[in-house]
């Protein structure tokens, strides 16, 4: 089974409106709600792929009830006093979304998921520790989950930012998936493949067992400590929101079968791109991903593509 | 007790942000939220100055406790699957809203909402049926609570619109607090003052005991089988969101004790002023409220003055 962590989830509000005018009382024609968050939607993927997969972190007893009824397992600390929302104002051609602040945490219960993630490893193949941490958690929660696991002999992998992605990259094995922005964040500017390169293996040599930096159409980088390789996503038009996401899914489970890490690359690459066409973040198109799982070729980054690129 | 109904409650939320910008993500800095709708504003009011009040409507049990835990007494039919949400999107020098549709309501729920306010006029001294129908509820259900009421003795103040206003225009010894699209809606353009009073008698002469037309800063024009007043609102600058709801409160608090119409139109027009001033819906400003009571005074409206305005 993999196990995945939502720290600070949401309900992710759809609002459809004709059109967008500040200042103006809009009366949304239609609203969607569905229970969301980063490891929600990974653990959404994994399961759309037929896979085993349980979903941890905070929330509230509705919204346990909610992630249940949408068909995931579900077993998360139920501390919250609610879930917040990130609402997206659809218009045609155009979204515009207000993102709420995340839930102050509750005293202890950051203790509490840490002992419900530790008895839950215990069936997992694989450790999924996504998205932002709530306001009131530690800033070490992302890296105390990934140790939790890694102790135990369970693949970690971690997608999160700012001081929880800093207390991540320092914990000896983790796996981490960081953005552009986040890589630089880490590790300072990184305007060239060469830069993306060279920062993964400052990661790596830190104490990283890999580095999946995934940066949308300029495909994503993968490093550890047998290499780095590249990867080109297809050309495909929809919705981007949801692609880390899927690409989160594709490298638990490649972990949690002992794929090496170009084969993992490649078929995040797929996965992410499939996972534009689909309409909702957590949903992959199928289909598309079958077609593309052979179009994505891992290329092996050279020492003299370094130079190359430096020239 | 005065008794208020709240058929389409929604949550009013409200997200504080730097600027709207259309088509990005906006991180909302704070967000707040508190159990409204208008005639849950209407009781708000009253318990601020001291009456008794009860509310009652459609409703879920959570939103029922929220009442409660804001000091409301209430005794909702909670019939709801959920409560939707009215959000204000608030920058400096602007207010852009989004408005949820209404739940749907579910079968039998009118029937219920009608057994309920039966039992709780016993001990009522007004009613006051404030806001929009669900979707699902039947038109007549405004009309049918104020038949209720004035059955058994009680005064009866519908602030509606469209459908449920066309069904309540007709119900004999009902008050009717239409704005002047309302208005408008009921009985055609009304240009001028003149227009106002005209469509107010024909009103009244239709069965209506009284019509209290709110004009916002052009005043309240009210219309009984005794005459007319019309009122002008002090100059107030501020929110004037729940002006209304303020208004119905004076109204329903003037018509439980037996006051003449040109007295509950002119208290109608303070505290109306008065709630411009506060900040939050649902809310008067005590202090200005005292100053305005005896700042404004009605205006008796004669036939010269229709010929005057006509001419």
């Amino acid at each position: 089974m993999i196990l995945t962590v939502t720290a600070n989830p949401a309900y992710d509000v759809t609002y459809e409106v004709a059109a967008v005018r500040p200042g103006e009382v809009h009366r949304v024609t239609t609203a969607h709600l569905r229970p969301g968050g980063k490891g929600i939607n990974v653990a959404a993927v994994l399961r759309q792929l037929g896979e085993e997969v349980l979903a941890s972190g905070f929330g509230t007893m509705a919204f346990e009830e909610e992630l249940r009824a949408a068909g995931l397992r579900a077993e998360l600390v139920t501390s919250l006093p609610h879930v917040r929302r990130t609402v997206a104002v659809v218009e045609p051609g155009r979204t515009t979304s207000f993102w709420e602040p995340g839930t102050q945490l509750p005293a202890d219960s950051a203790r509490l998921l840490l002992d419900r993630v530790s008895e839950l490893l215990t069936s997992a193949a694989c450790l999924v520790v996504s998205g932002s941490l709530p306001p009131g958690a530690p800033d070490s929660l992302a890296a105390d989950l990934a140790r939790l696991a890694l102790d135990v002999g369970v693949p970690a992998v971690v997608d999160t930012s700012g001081a929880a992605l800093r207390a991540a990259a320092v914990v000896p094995g983790v796996v981490l998936m960081p953005n552009l922005d986040e890589l630089e964040e880490l590790t300072g500017p990184c305007r060239t493949d060469a830069d993306v390169v060279a920062a993964s293996d400052r990661l790596v040599a830190a104490g990283a067992r890999a580095v999946v930096a995934t940066r949308g159409r300029d495909g994503m980088v993968a490093t550890d400590a047998t290499g780095t390789w590249t990867t080109r996503p297809p050309e495909v038009a929809g919705n981007p929101t949801g692609a880390g996401d899927a690409a989160a899914a594709a490298v638990a489970r490649g972990l949690a079968r002992g794929l090496p890490l170009p084969h993992i690359a490649a078929d995040a690459t797929a996965l992410s791109a499939a996972a534009v066409t689909a309409p909702v973040a957590g949903q992959v198109d199928l289909e598309r991903y079958r077609e593309l799982t052979d179009a994505v070729e891992p290329r092996r980054w050279h020492a003299r593509d370094t130079e190359e690129a430096n020239r």
